[in-house]
């Protein structure tokens, strides 16, 4: 089922358990866009329970939630978590913390996924990979019976591509400029140009993946279309690992902004 | 257009230039498996004129057109021909013939490619990467005007995976077992099985492609169906890069059997 998120804003399923500071009269105090992705991590975290395998994200706001897990660890307020993550960075950080880890062959159904995204649509379809951990998010989310995202409001997109920034595909790197020119080809009508991703120290190289892949970041002037149908046309293309769309994955997303925390389930 | 190339036995697209010493009354010669394949290969390469783009296919029947190739420049019988390799063991054996190289890069669009098969249909589907280099094969192949398949007759099968042997598919090596699992149940009801591909020197260490990635080969017990819909089936996993079957792809097959050559074209 897919659900509007605009319509949730102010229906009966917002829920502002939170009030932020700036709701009050007094002293309005502004947040800064990482103060919102820590608000909507924190109340992502609410939803993590004592026993459950947990899907780990990767990214700014992600950092977020796991830190607060780790807390709450070690306040004893959750215990016996396994945590999955889903980069090599999230592992260095849960390890830091001391967040007992696991991966999906050990633990092949995951209870709940939390993770950031780079776009939302109105319907909880997501972009996500612009810090190049899309293939291990996917993977871990995909696999996941609950995935909550956790976005500030300036991720709110009308459709996917939409913000007008990077929809990342993951490629081999073997003719790379070949895979680019296709995938292009594929979007000409969307008015679609593609780069090669750099970096991260030398913008002289190709930016690898954790899978020892490169990135293509695609950026579309007009709406894609068809999702689904251009999520297929790009896996079907040889030399594609994955792509950043997160199709109908989502199970709930919480969006902090200036009028509080929503949330949103499907 | 699909043929189904048992029709094309004995009808007026049957080709037999060159008769096997097989067919002589007065002294029978019974060719091996290796010399079919070498028939199969050296009529394909009829196909090739001067001054093409030519994808050259990885595999004990396509090392045999790579051969010939290399034999008709030596001889001045074809001229300015580039190759694009499909492996790096096809690259090394073109190398050591003089074949003049390049890439996708450079040449987009390939004139003809010729490569062998592990099993082909009677609508030209195909399977293939037994030998490892899917990947790089099905990237050469779609870049090709014209795809002609050379095979001994062993490999005709009444559909895919109905020799019994292996459907490979090519994915990251992170959480593999999971990836296995997943290919297993994408195919429960055909009766699946998945093996990690070893070797090839060692069987305790897992077969590596050119591209870093890991072989997962399936098994199965029945037809799997519709071919489109498990393409894309697979290809939706994330942890996938590409699997062995190429559908729709091949333009001409070219049969190597005790009864002479087979050509069908769709």
């Amino acid at each position: 089922m897919a659900i509007a998120y605009r319509q949730v804003l102010g229906s009966e399923k917002l829920e502002n358990k939170e009030p932020l500071p700036s709701s009050s009269s007094c002293s309005p105090v502004i947040l800064t866009q990482d103060e919102l992705k820590k608000l909507a991590a924190y109340k992502a975290v609410e939803y993590v329970e004592s026993g459950m395998v947990v899907g780990l994200g990767t990214g700014s706001t992600a950092k977020h939630a796991v830190d607060r897990i780790g807390e709450l660890l070690r306040q004893g307020k959750l215990k016996n978590i396994v945590g999955i993550p889903t980069s090599k960075m999230t592992h260095e950080q849960a390890v830091s913390l001391g967040i007992p880890l696991s991966d999906l062959n050990a633990h092949p159904i995951v209870d709940l996924a939390i993770d950031g995204a780079d776009e939302v649509d109105p319907y909880m379809n997501l972009v996500k990979g612009r810090g190049g951990s899309l293939l291990r998010e996917k993977m871990v989310e995909a696999a996941s019976k609950k995935f909550i995202v956790i976005v500030d409001e300036s991720k709110l997109v009308g459709h996917l591509g939409g913000s007008g920034l990077a929809m990342p595909v993951e490629i081999v790197p073997f003719c790379w400029e070949f895979t680019l020119k296709r995938l292009e080809m594929l979007f000409m009508e969307a008015g679609c140009v593609g780069k090669l991703r750099t970096g991260p120290r030398d913008t002289t190289h190709p930016f690898v993946t954790d899978n020892g892949n490169y990135i293509i970041d695609l950026y579309f002037k007009k709406d894609m279309g068809d999702l689904k149908a251009a999520s297929d046309a790009i896996l079907r293309l040889a030399g594609v690992v994955e792509h950043g769309m997160f199709l109908d994955m989502a199970t709930t997303l919480i969006v902090a902004g200036k009028l509080g925390i929503t949330v949103a389930n499907k």
